[in-house]
């Protein structure tokens, strides 16, 4: 896919990132695009918010997508590398393509993926990187208790 | 562990899973146990009832456990072969155990987790085989739905 369509479907994963932060919460935004370019949901991290330890961005973002035939063609878009939770749903469901903000504060399982056949597209984005890193540093136990560690 | 252990166990998550196909739903039990034994969370497959392909069994007891500092020493029970989406959601979050209700109807993730040091136990229950053939048998297109395929 094309950088610049990319970069324009990762904003609406940044805002939901940057809502997410301004209600106290962990930083993390996605959006599930369909194959023709419409969004077919959107979401972020509600650990905080709902004391919600399952809401991850992706999942977020799939669960209100609503329910799916298919998922070939789709495109999961997050600010973060997907950890082994949300890749797992990637892969089971099928979703063709994951466009990811940045893998630096976080490598998930998007090699793992690629591995599978599912189109990864890593666009080492510096908001991205800016707005986790500054979060991880600031709030190392909320992070982890995120990831599992 | 003990089997005797393990099928009182999963005898919580049959009484999810049979709950489930009472109100129409697909018939996938479980329930997360935390290292003393205590009952952390149970759930079922909620794709039918409430329209949400994100709430499997797994994921509906890891929420309704809420937010937990550590998964360590912690049980999933589960009445069908973790997907992807599930076992990605063991390993991220370190649950050091799945007990499994059977896997011939569907064969998931476990071998994968067992190569990652998730100790797995397949009980292979007579009943839990025949409560998910009898579903997948006379609801093909909705369980191919569940699993993406």
């Amino acid at each position: 896919m094309e950088q610049e369509q990319a970069r324009a479907w990762l904003a609406t994963a940044v805002a939901e990132a940057r809502a997410g932060l301004a209600e106290g919460g962990i930083p993390v935004g996605a959006a599930l695009y369909g194959p023709d370019g419409t969004l077919l949901g959107r979401g972020r991290n509600r650990r905080v918010q709902d004391d919600d330890p399952s809401t991850h961005a992706e999942t977020a973002a799939f669960r209100a997508a609503g329910r799916q035939r298919t998922y070939r063609g789709t495109t999961m878009v997050t600010t973060l590398s997907p950890c082994w939770y949300c890749s797992g749903l990637v892969r089971q469901f099928g979703i063709s393509r994951v466009v990811i903000g940045e893998a630096t504060t976080f490598h998930g399982g998007h090699d793992w993926l690629a591995a599978h056949g599912v189109e990864i597209l890593l666009l080492q984005d510096p908001e991205c990187v800016t707005l986790m890193s500054a979060f991880v540093r600031d709030n190392p136990d909320l992070w982890n208790e995120d990831i599992g560690d």
